[in-house]
């Protein structure tokens, strides 16, 4: 059948359009059979006399359109209908810079000679763990109940019943707040790229944690801020250089992540959260505390947040429903202070308008109907039992040269390496082996140290965790041989 | 059944949350019937012995939940099921200030004494006219083919399919582009963020229309730069004193709304447009092009876009499905030339990551199943319709000396009153008369002329039409014999 297809060159349309629309016809009339293997790229290239890309292109295409799926190292196969469950995907990360995104997607090309990707590089969930039944349940019934209202314009504050729900949700995590203080955001993102625009001003400082999560750095270097990057410890920020530096400048605000931080998974202990909170009074400082995970924790553990403790007006509470429910919302809210209203609204304004007021009255459904705490609980459970493999997997393969913490809950692991291995380099073998990590050095701003990794247990079984750390064990077993090798050899040059 | 309400003042739930959860909860068992009104706020602020604005809280969230309607001038009424569309609501503008937007909102409360509002203050279509049964079944089928994918991560570009989708859509408006040329952005507003945090560093300059969409003006200063506008004419901007700007200064980019532009209704002649390609090509210029309502052309008037004539990769489009779909949808594109891709992609990442992917993927299905095609027809119809009864009723009732251009498309009609009638005034007096209506001085940004005032036809029927413009020309008419008086009163003071 694919020997009827036939481009043409003299067309307006590109030819990577022509193939596809040609593929998509076979099979849509079943002229190309479910499971069938399309020819490989370099072969139907050749046979058409056309570039590599403009197959991969129309192969992607399909692919998007769930036509067609992936086994890497077998090929392109024809889908099955509703087969998009068994579909491969390598999901990007929000954490990691654009840069590294391409360069990941690029990279997937080499994938050759394993069976199925195992992605330690991404913290978001996958769509198996989605709560699709329930919600698509709803967005009928608020189609039903509301038709065309969902579509109009929001008000650019959010939409007030959802800001109540959230203002009771919150409650169970210790933080009173009144629902004018609620400002929904479209993501996270969002919410800290608002508050950059608030606060920030060209040569302002802004302070942050070592390492941190780059999408903030990014927009903090866009407002063209003053960035000073302060050590994090194993109990949360190092206070000691903190207090130095205040001493030095007056920051704009504090970018932090109390709990379960990003990328190390650490979370302050209670004390260095009243202790910044204490210095936040004394100096006159504003913090920004971004919450992703805190509701994703594994034991008995402080998850307090800064803004649950008597914060005085002075934390700005950032909390993503990526991590904890679909990335796909881009939904997130923030608390603030009465004094800043105004000025965060009018930032809301001129970044989107309003965030989709649809997907907000479905998440308001979903709290008022309390299926939020099944979902919240199935979530923690499936975590935990991956979060436990991750550890035994780690305790049992890995030399231990390598150092890392246990943290009491969230998706991360933070690995440090033995020196001059780097993180860089770990992670492109491990591409080739069919495994994939975030390279430590990313998340720094300053002082970068390349002997970093961030695991993160969201996108993996527990299958896939047991053999995909055996196989990064043996890999960083084999540098430390190689690089005891290159020492040997320094030392005996002379024999 | 009010009786039985009790607040309980020594609780921690505000007081407007009790209240509005014991009227949810005697509406929700039929203790109060459909369409029963309920107490006036003063009265019943008065006899519960709290705040004015704890009725109104109360009363605002029950009817974002659709379970009372207001009837202004009349009272708050308890709702029968799927009442929706009955339901009177003020649809914020996009184009108007947030600050406007605030005290429109206030202002909201001061009408009392009219049945209906007549709104010509907003540019955005009313719920009336989304296709929402089209919509549901697309959302459904989407929901069963991708399931959890719909909710995933999504690529920053934007889904392929879509692209392609709009791709093709572009090419009936003579645009041809790549699908790696357009970038998913979430409403157009976004574009305009995402563009100036690409382009605009501080001090740096940006040309702009005068008047022009202050959602951008806030934008541009938000970062900073320095703002230069141009008089519009009624064939385009000012092109001499374009020049005259351009030999003293080259900016960045210029931000112009070729047709159909916003306040004004004006459209750029052929022979402007050609111009000021030209002149991009002589001064090495970027032109961000806003295009939002060439798809509403009532007849056969001129409404190519610049993208479409050869721009020489000068040009970036934007163009939002926000006034000629939904609102709510928050989507728009820009179609980039090539060397723009990898800083945009950037500036989007930092922005929100993604566009919510469920609903580029219902797009991209209405597209393929040429349902658009209906919908901008169905659209046109109707906009033609009230445009024309617009145009009627204005020559109709307005006096002489008030100056209007009939546009050949678009939502907007900019009317120029007699100088020392101030457009903010007559705004204020006609929304106690139920009527809104933006006026002109929000839209410049310097320069401001106080006689100016916007009328829109999105969300107002024929018979509004004539009815609103009829006590308008009124109110103007009664200004101007004000004005008269007082100037019989200046030249007579020595009788």
């Amino acid at each position: 059948m694919i020997e009827s297809i036939q481009l043409d060159k003299s067309s307006s349309k590109h030819l990577y359009i022509q193939l596809y629309l040609q593929l998509r016809d076979l099979i849509e009339a079943s002229k190309l059979k479910e499971h069938t293997k399309l020819p490989p790229i370099r072969k139907l290239s050749k046979s058409l006399g056309v570039n590599n890309v403009t197959i991969v292109n129309a192969y992607n295409l399909l692919e998007e359109e769930n036509l067609v799926y992936k086994k890497v190292g077998s090929g392109t196969f024809v889908a099955a209908q509703n087969l998009v469950e068994d579909r491969e995907d390598i999901y990007l990360d929000e954490e990691v810079y654009i840069d590294e995104d391409t360069k990941f997607i690029e990279e997937r090309e080499e994938i050759e000679d394993v069976e199925k990707l195992i992605n330690f590089a991404t913290a978001a969930p996958t769509p198996d763990l989605f709560p699709i039944t329930p919600f698509k349940r709803l967005l009928n019934k608020v189609l039903d109940r509301d038709r065309g209202y969902a579509f109009g314009y929001q008000k650019s504050q959010g939409y007030l019943p959802l800001r109540q729900s959230i203002s009771e949700y919150i409650k169970r995590y210790n933080i009173e707040s009144n629902i004018d203080e609620i400002q929904i955001v479209s993501g996270a993102q969002q919410g800290i790229d608002i508050l950059a625009k608030t606060f920030l001003d060209y040569g302002d400082t802004v302070f942050v944690e070592r390492p941190t999560y780059p999408g903030a750095i990014s927009v903090f270097k866009s407002r063209r801020a003053n960035i000073i990057d302060i050590p994090m410890k194993r109990d949360g920020i190092d206070i000691e250089v903190l207090e130095a530096e205040l001493s030095k400048e007056k920051p704009k605000f504090l970018y932090l992540m109390p709990n379960y931080q990003n990328p190390t998974g650490y979370s302050y202990s209670q004390e260095k959260k009243e202790r910044i909170l204490e210095l936040a009074k004394e100096h006159d400082l504003l913090i920004i505390e971004d919450d992703c995970l805190s509701d994703l924790n594994y034991g008995n553990s402080n998850n307090l947040s800064l803004k649950s403790l008597s914060d005085n007006g002075r934390v700005i509470y950032i909390k993503s429903f990526s991590k904890i429910f679909m990335p796909g919302l881009r939904l997130a809210f923030l608390i603030i202070p009465e004094r800043y209203f105004n000025d965060i609204l009018l930032s809301k304004y001129m970044s989107d308008i309003f965030t989709d007021g649809l997907v907000q009255r479905v998440l308001d459904l979903y709290f008022r109907e309390e299926i939020w705490e099944d979902q919240i609980s199935k979530l923690r459970q499936t975590y935990q039992k991956r979060y436990k493999a991750m550890i035994n997997a780690l305790h049992k393969y890995l030399p231990q040269r390598v150092k890392f913490t246990t943290p009491a809950g969230g998706l991360n692991l933070w690995l440090e390496l033995p020196e001059n291995i780097s993180g860089k380099k770990l992670h492109q073998k491990a591409l080739k082996l069919g495994i994939n990590i975030a390279p430590g050095e990313v998340f720094y701003y300053s002082q970068k140290k390349e002997n970093r990794v961030r695991l993160s247990i969201a996108a993996v079984t527990g299958e896939q965790i047991e053999r995909g750390v055996k196989s990064l064990a043996k890999l960083i077993e084999d540098e430390l041989d190689e690089e005891s090798y290159h020492w040997d050899n320094s030392i005996m040059p002379l024999v």
